[in-house]
């Protein structure tokens, strides 16, 4: 890569103490997280209805995170033996790598797994304290229940990151490469199973309780409502914690990568400084939600996140002023630019900041009930179930371009601060990511605030226990944490593409330097963009998020289908239940989703890992960046347009239910159904899915990279070895999907006969 | 661009008169089209009441095209005038490319104002046969109408071609660019307009005909009928033969300027012979078109296409080892690969002619009603409508990705022919394009079967006149025209991208050019893939697709709804409509499409020509390469997508109404139509219309790369008029969605009332 060269670092000094403050900051982050978990385990639990059902939901989340656990660990288990095989440095960079891999992993499970506890036992205390004590008590649960999650996130991601640089210097960045790919990988299964899961109880209870008997939702009667609960716990809590983990890991591994490149030991220095702040004014940040009198809740946390966005990007300005040097020279890494270091990395991080602002306005204008759009789409329930889809495409479509536009601009500004300089200019785009990092603390105590508050709605309505006005707190926070939880979803893309775009850097960096070594010198008109072979890397890299999409959405389907037979044959079997006299047995739904989520995550997850294998083996490195980039660019788009179709469709059917166009019961409420139905796996499963996705797909490539130019060229080219191995990998991928195919298909070919009338009528 | 220089050509001696055979050629298809005219016209006409139907059908019709291309005109003006302003050559250039943009968008307009007028003569002619004479007769007609209109694509786009090649010479290419842009540009607006009309009139027919009032499709009681018989016509007929004549032209102009770079003189002949060849063995195919005794008429249709296909693939490859010299010296180029000429460039045809054929396979099979995806779909409408729209969308995603991976394998198969040589490889793409021509005279009379039939059934419906045996031959007729209307939009995406590909290539090459001409060096690095900036317009193209495909559906649904309105108050004002008694306006409701669908089709159209102008002069040539990369990636996925989820829908509804799963009128009959619904202006609106747009853009970049790189480097570098350009680029696009917005919000932002019953229930 022109004007890249890879520089010895070595964090001494009084930068090694610097770093080691970041420790220091990670640990107290932690210490914060625990205290947070403690002021929410002090709360009371209810009544005892309440709690046997909140009883019901732990022990369904316990189970199916200990089972998803159990399968991954097949997973991570291949992975870490293929890290050992793959080239590296030198021995102590290629076991490392792997060990900080499975660190990585065990961070994202144990983020996941923690939050998840925590939320089971968060929930009934949210519900409890809505009817015994009031709307602020419980918001206050609620949000620390995020606030824990929040600040372990921040904490385990900065502790990770820092211990690496501490113990392996100017290697830290190969040693964090595993240590990204350990956390994307778990969080892309932990997506991918969670979201299958949740969404295909959410989406059976309805099919079955809402349409078929007419009874609401979480409605005691329906034996899918308990899973329908441990969804949200398993896919929305703990699988968003996992992502946003991960997000946070690999967002500080590409800063790191590069920044050493472009600014020597500082770069690995300052890219912990900035989230190291972000932690301390995350922490200000959950002591400044107090809700004020009358206030909506949704303001109460836009309100913390804006302040403590505000401090963190004074705060990271300041800290580039006085950390880092004048002049480019004083780098000694030969990069150069007309802005001054620490205007150039000041600039960078606040652009990062400033694109979060931008997002969270973007995604409530959207998806949230006072606008236009969602409006619109609740009107065109009055033409029927296609008008509805047909709009919520429409607003899906157009806002995606509208968020691909502002991170494009936050790109492009980060660039436009290098002035040139390709290597300087992708540090930026990482060091906007850091600038991102710095509110994550904040948003993922926003977006766990979102199951937190449905779970506690559900529990108030199985158990009879709440009074009118408790319920009535308990909608309002719903209402709340569905909106934070879209935003969430647009931050989280953001970060995966600037993240993405740094790691793909990193990427073509490795290939050059590697192609370098093994003496060949036409490798650049590779990666030049009109190479035929490139565009045709391009449409498979589009290709891929396509296809995984389409099987997310599928199987959310296949499993919601096995949901409505096993629910339809308790209320036909079970006498009593619709009376209320018999129980229906929730443990069996519970136990199909399980089965079935973790057999559906399967296929998704080894398209991810194989695709780039298969493309950068069989067709060469060019067509492999070629990928990356048809990947990352349809796959913003893409995950933008799940969710705010996802998130559009969902409010315009609360707004039906608040009573427009005919309100609940009416025609125009089915067709907002349908909607709310479509827009399940759009939002909670296949489009967040795609956030991991892309880093899963760029660090598996970078982490082939030396093997494929090793095969490629110099003495040790093999063709056929390296044909083989692509081959290997393509079948792999086709026998995923053919087995998933079967699958449906096994599900009832021969059905030829009309069910009984299934829509509300 | 390494490895290309500009070679000077001269097409004389054998090679002028092989041109001249070429134009005679071109000649000879337009003689063939004008019998196979006066073959039509001479059937019988039918009953009274079916003249007096396709009469309107007729007026209805010529009155849209007529004020479609009074609005065209003043584009197209427009056009002209800035055609003349960009930089060229020299100033025969500069007039004669405006001139033949003028030409090509006149063609354009021509094949879809010919392939209407006749349609719309044919349509009762071949009602009338199947009622009087039998099957046979009337798919004949129908298939010798699509034959006119394929004989004149072919022989129109050849005339062009060969006339600008024997005038101007090695100057040919760069008129080329202007004859391929007026095509490309007309077709994308009839596209878009006709587009939105016929799914317009369609779906509002649907909504208000058989939703709200139960009553069957094509009922004489429905205002809306006559307008949904004129939107096959200048929809699918003339929005689709302008269409593929564009694809002809702009492929066979996309071949010639990279011929000429590869090839010398030879170059710009050969890429004439082989559609030429495709020519006479599309004559050969459509007599070949003889349906056996009992034979589906699929089966007929598929025989006439693999032969004809066959016969082109010999001798193509005939004609490349007859006329091109064994050795790569004797071409003067500099180019070299490890095969020989003839086996080069035989190979890169046959590859296109395979893909032709495995899309044609792939299409059938995934709307197709013998397959499994399109039974899967069926079957999920016995669990309500949201599983209906959820397979559909999954069929959609999935077939898309084989779909690209079919493209893709074609377009790197074409590329290892030239063995790493870069520009050897774009024009072996560019070949396979031309391959893929071949048979484009055999797939539009395919296509135009398909409204033809479709309005057969709908005017013997209205009429009445019709025997129960005619009814059926002619609703097997529509359905094989359902088929072929599918597989002619996958033939549509390959030539797409293909085109796309090799236009894309000219368009950096021409960057390199320019640069160098400009004295500035360093452009090479905007070039690499990894380029943040080039991410960026990566982005950026991935979001223009989008954008249109959001825009054009939201177009359709805004239209579909004033139609709706309209046909209510009719039913409501106009006394005896239900029972037969009255007469429904008809003309005012083609009026009211009329109106709507050219208001409607400005908004996508100036996004297609403006978006590449704010990028180009707003980022710079590097970015909008990454632009053009990210557009033809998603917009190949996307419009395979949005075609095969489509017509799964389709055939989905089919497959109900033919008696499973309930039959019609039963709820899953319900879910189904709204599948079909939704997937109205996905296959025949905004899918089909990502294919010109794909290739306007790329034109666009093409012919503005002189001026950005003149205002970017050089003496006359102006940053400030550069980026005014851009500002009003940007400007312009964000005027006219916002624009598009405000109808759709003074449409009813107060409609906050229940309006009647509209589901079947």
């Amino acid at each position: 890569m022109p004007g890249i060269l890879p520089a010895v670092v070595e964090v001494e000094g009084g930068d090694f103490v610097l770093v080691a403050l970041v420790t220091v900051i990670a640990l107290g982050s932690l210490a914060m997280a625990v205290i947070f978990r403690q002021q929410v385990l002090a709360a009371g639990e209810g009544t005892e209805n309440m709690r046997r059902i909140a009883q019901a939901v732990q022990e369904g989340a316990n189970a199916y995170l200990t089972r998803q656990f159990r399968t991954l660990a097949v997973f991570a288990a291949i992975a870490f033996f293929a890290l050992m095989v793959l080239p590296a440095d030198d021995a102590t960079v290629r076991i490392f790598r792997s060990v900080f891999f499975l660190v990585g992993a065990g961070f994202s499970a144990a983020i996941g797994y923690l939050g998840m506890s925590l939320a089971v036992r968060a929930n009934l205390r949210v519900a409890a304290a809505a009817n015994e004590v009031g709307r602020d008590p419980a918001m206050n649960i609620g949000f620390r229940t995020g606030a824990f999650v929040g600040m372990a996130t921040v904490g385990l991601g900065l502790l990770g990151a820092s211990v690496v640089v501490l113990a392996f210097q100017d290697e830290a960045p190969h040693v964090l490469e595993g240590f990204g790919f350990g956390a994307a990988l778990l969080a892309m299964f932990m997506r991918v199973g969670g979201g299958i899961f949740t969404k295909a109880a959410d989406v059976g209870a309805d099919l079955v309780g809402k349409v078929e008997q007419g009874i609401p939702e979480d409605d005691p009667r329906n034996a899918a409502t308990i899973a329908d609960n441990v969804g949200d716990n398993v896919g929305d809590c703990a699988g968003m914690a996992a992502d946003l983990f991960e997000s946070y890991a690999v967002t500080l591994v590409a800063a790191l990568i590069l920044g050493s490149q472009a600014f020597g030991d500082q770069g690995l220095v300052f890219p912990l400084i900035v989230p190291a702040i972000g932690a301390l004014s995350a922490i200000a940040g959950v002591f400044l939600t107090k809700p004020r009198a009358g206030e909506n809740g949704l303001k109460t946390i836009n309100r913390a996140f804006y302040m403590s966005a505000a401090v963190g990007a004074v705060a990271s300005a300041i800290a580039a002023f006085v950390y880092l040097p004048g002049e480019w020279s004083e780098f000694g890494t030969g990069v150069d630019a007309e802005l001054s270091p620490p205007v150039f990395a000041a600039g960078a991080v606040v652009i990062g900041i400033v694109l979060a602002a931008a997002i969270l306005a973007l995604t409530g204008y959207f998806t949230g009930t006072d606008h236009r759009p969602v409006k619109d789409v609740a009107r065109t329930s009055l033409t029927g179930h296609a008008t509805v889809i047909l709009s919520g495409l429409s607003v899906g479509f157009e806002s995606a371009v509208y968020t691909a536009i502002v991170i494009g601009a936050a790109v492009f500004g980060a660039a436009l601060l290098a002035g040139g300089t390709t290597s300087l200019a992708l540090f930026a785009v990482a060091l906007a990511g850091c600038g991102l990092l710095t509110t994550v603390g904040v948003i993922v105590a926003m977006d766990t605030f979102g199951p937190v508050s449905d779970n506690a709605q559900g529990i108030a309505e199985m158990s009879g226990d709440v009074s009118p006005e408790g319920a009535q707190i308990l909608t309002e926070l719903d209402a709340v944490g569905n909106t934070t939880k879209a935003i969430t979803k647009g931050i989280a893309i953001a970060t995966a593409v600037l993240a993405a775009s740094a790691l793909f850097a990193s990427y073509t960096q490795s290939a050059f330097e590697e192609v370098g070594d093994a003496g060949s010198l036409d490798l650049l008109s590779e990666f030049l963009v009109y190479d035929a072979k490139l565009i045709v890397g391009a449409l498979l890299g589009a290709g891929v998020v396509f296809l995984f999409s389409g099987l997310a959405i599928n199987a959310v389907g296949r499993a919601a289908g096995a949901v409505v037979m096993e629910v339809r044959r308790q209320f036909r079997e079970i006498p009593g239940i619709m009376e209320g006299t018999g129980r229906p047995e929730y443990g069996k739904v519970v136990d199909i989703v399980t089965r079935d989520s973790l057999r559906e995550l399967a296929t998704p997850g080894i398209l991810a890992i194989l695709a780039p294998v298969a493309v950068g083996f069989g067709l060469g490195v060019g067509p492999l960046a070629g990928f990356l980039v048809g990947a990352i660019a349809s796959g913003t788009l893409m995950a933008v347009f799940l969710a705010n179709a996802g998130g559009a469709w969902d409010n315009a059917k609360k707004l039906v239910e608040d009573g427009h166009y005919g309100g609940k019961g009416s025609e125009a409420h089915a067709a907002t159904v349908t909607g709310d139905t479509v827009g399940d796996p759009f939002k909670d499963t296949a489009g967040p899915a795609i956030n991991p996705l892309l880093k899963v797909m760029n660090l598996v490539s970078l982490l082939i990279v030396g093997a494929i130019v090793s095969l490629s060229y110099g003495e040790d080219e093999n063709d056929f070895l390296r044909i083989l191995i692509a081959v290997l990998a393509a079948a792999g991928i086709a026998i995923a999907v053919y087995v998933s195919k079967q699958r449906q298909s096994s599900m009832g070919d021969d059905v030829d006969t009309p069910a009984a009338p299934i829509e509300a009528s």
